[in-house]
């Protein structure tokens, strides 16, 4: 899910000229992470992810033993990652040339929500 | 290592009420993460890690030609990550429901030091 | 490639005392990261991201059917990181004793452009 447009506009209505922009997943089976707005990329995610930590047997991870099936999800948002920091220069995230952010759930049974934390002048 | 109340104690002692806090590892075989005060779920952070990144055959690896046998330790860091950065608000860390910080060592053979770095007003 | 002297030249360039100093990747099939300096590791991570995320065949990945063929640097950032956040504390970069800054490039046809982004006071 690309959530560059709602950062841009909080940014916006921060009035922050200069600063640092935090954005991070307030749930530990999701990511926020910044990478192309390329659909075949994001399915790729999704497979490399699957094949470095896969869902099934949930029998092989102690942490479904709480009852829960999602143990692998917390593996794969750990290769993704929590969050990501960008500048904010002249009003603005700085990026670069392709850089857009996105939400990444990898156990899909939770309300998604983000933290975006602004700081500067 | 849950290091959660630590920093929680330290963000209060700055007195800091809206900002950011920087928590990392100072050594490069160790991460700080944020994921669930789970024990099983640590338990297949430390099987996983050991599959995608094997310590032995210790020959594997050239930094291991140094002297060092841990050079795993830096692959498995860099899955987990080297710090976090979790915003302020009302004087507080301010987490998703389950959010808690952790300390990770993955050599084991060095004191434990982590940097925290507060900022805001 | 080693950018530890760059930014450390611009955080005191910037007199900027106690505060903290974003260093990210622009493009996003790069990482900018914290590690050991020995070149032997550095062999050590290009292996294992290729096993993690092999190039070839580049069939494997649907983000290569629009032409790219670096779906797996995509991949390897990921594992890698974008960014890195480091203390600032008495004008300079609060490191832990082996701590420097990488700069990754997992593709490699891009010119080569870091963000860095320092704020305090």
């Amino acid at each position: 899910m690309n959530i560059t447009d709602t950062v841009q506009d909080l940014v916006k209505k921060s009035g922050i000229q200069d600063g640092l922009c935090l954005c991070n997943a307030m749930h530990i089976s999701a990511s926020v992470f910044i990478n192309d707005n390329e659909p075949g990329l994001h399915h790729d995610y999704e497979q490399w992810l699957e094949k470095l930590s896969p869902h099934a047997p949930i029998s092989q991870y102690r942490h479904n033993e709480t009852g829960e099936d999602n143990a692998d999800a917390h593996l794969k948002r750990q290769i993704m990652g929590r969050e990501v920091v960008v500048a904010i220069t002249e009003g603005k995230l700085d990026f670069g040339p392709w850089e857009q952010i996105f939400y990444g759930e990898f156990d899909g049974r939770r309300r998604k929500r983000v933290m975006v934390k602004i700081i500067g002048e």
